[in-house]
């Protein structure tokens, strides 16, 4: 399967018609900070081509859930999703975050349109297995299910879309994803016709070699540097999962992943990865 | 304004290469209805040709109001929606709502696509003014203002869009709108490139002599026994912006309006209105 896909993928990128695409995929943290998150919109308004974006939106989710007197259960960095946490954060990541993202870039001429999963059917997912952990409602997709067809006809119309990180099982259950893995499988499905880069953006300057230093940043990164990073505990917690992903969105077919600051996308200074 | 509209609408539906469309609205007391709204769900899958869905949500949104401590303030059966009420409906109405409704569409194969008015600027809308009642971000919108094309490219596309009642400003706010008049405003505007049908869809069997008595229901109606039916107090309340909206959307070129239960959308059984 692998090789499959990285032969295919050098076939395309040998292929000078393929097109550019921007997966852009925004934090939480951002999400949840008003003048950050206009400030990115802005700057995603003005970069150039074709693109598209996935939004974070789990801190807002929190705070909601707080509201609501909902209790809010993480194991290993992950939200367990019981049928109130599902409706909660359809409201939340689908509603009321995707629409205002929406109606914010349509304010700067962006002509976005807010998705989820479950849309046209852009994002089937499986919900996950109940062992070892019941994560509840929640769902991991396949990139080889996802509808790009109907997001190269809204790509190719001029519309930029916005999606959240809801997905669902095709028999009715609307399901909770990691929006890093929503913006990776999208990436990795959109590798077979574009030329793709993701662009993971939060609120560090890259992958840090001491978390506190943010001059610490690693500019670029190899898989073998990156499990050499990993074996000296310089690399832990929750960047693992993401570079996990980015590794494979690269071996699926995307040309580059960067992970970077999201005040620096139109500079793209980060960390970028490479095989 | 009205005889460019009526002349336009005699010179369409002579036209017999218009294709037809449906659009059909379903009221919020049978979308708090898992049942009702499952059972309505399978008919609008099974109802043949072009379509589009509009929901309303307004008894969940007073719910989940209730359970975070938010005051409904309605005037003429109108909220009004302060800062923290749009976040609300918005939630409620694009977010769990209408992603609940299209992944069971999606589940009975039904390619449905959800959307706000401001996802690709389909439906823009004008705050309305605070005066002589300040109903906070509350908007109008204008048939000739929606984009017909992205709608129709959907639905040549073989999807079915799904519409909340949340519109925008085009300055970056959302607005919450009554869904009986998104489902007018969508239908007048489509009414230039299609043959419109209108089906306002709720809990009674039609407009009715007598509230209390289904058996009271009037079979069809024109503009001249809707403004006596009204004089003599016999149609009264709710049912006037409706049926006021439904008077306008024929003179703006839709060929017919049916007000029915929710259970006879397949039947057609409600009371019919031409001009």
């Amino acid at each position: 399967m692998t090789v499959n896909s990285q032969s295919s993928h050098h076939a395309l990128a040998s292929n000078s018609v393929l097109k550019d695409i921007a997966i852009v995929k925004i934090g939480g943290n951002i999400v949840d900070n008003p003048e950050a998150l206009e400030t990115f919109l802005a700057d995603f308004h003005r970069l150039e081509g074709r693109k598209l974006l996935v939004h974070g939106g789990g801190v807002m989710a929190s705070k909601m859930a707080k509201q609501l007197g909902i209790e809010t259960k993480m194991v290993d960095g992950r939200r367990i999703t019981d049928a109130e946490t599902l409706k909660l954060v359809t409201m939340v990541y689908a509603g009321w975050i995707n629409k205002s993202i929406v109606a914010s870039l349509q304010k700067q001429g962006c002509y976005a349109l807010g998705l989820s999963g479950a849309d046209a059917d852009t994002i089937p997912a499986k919900r996950r297995s109940p062992e070892p952990i019941d994560f509840g409602f929640v769902g991991d997709p396949d990139a080889n299910d996802i509808n790009t067809n109907f997001i190269s006809l809204l790509i190719e119309n001029k519309i930029t879309p916005v999606f959240c990180a809801i997905t669902h099982d095709g028999n009715g259950s609307l399901l909770n994803t990691n929006a890093d893995t929503v913006a990776y499988s999208l990436a990795s499905a959109l590798s077979k016709n574009y030329r793709t880069t993701l662009y993971y953006c939060f609120e560090k300057e890259g992958v840090l070699k001491d978390v506190d230093d943010p001059q610490s940043r690693i500019a670029s990164m190899d898989r073998a540097e990156y499990e050499a990073y990993k074996n000296e505990g310089i690399i832990a917690g929750g960047m693992i999962p993401k570079l996990d992903n980015s590794f494979k969105a690269i071996e699926n077919g995307v040309s580059e992943v960067i992970i970077l600051h999201a005040k620096n996308l139109l500079t793209k200074q980060g960390t970028r990865l490479n095989l």
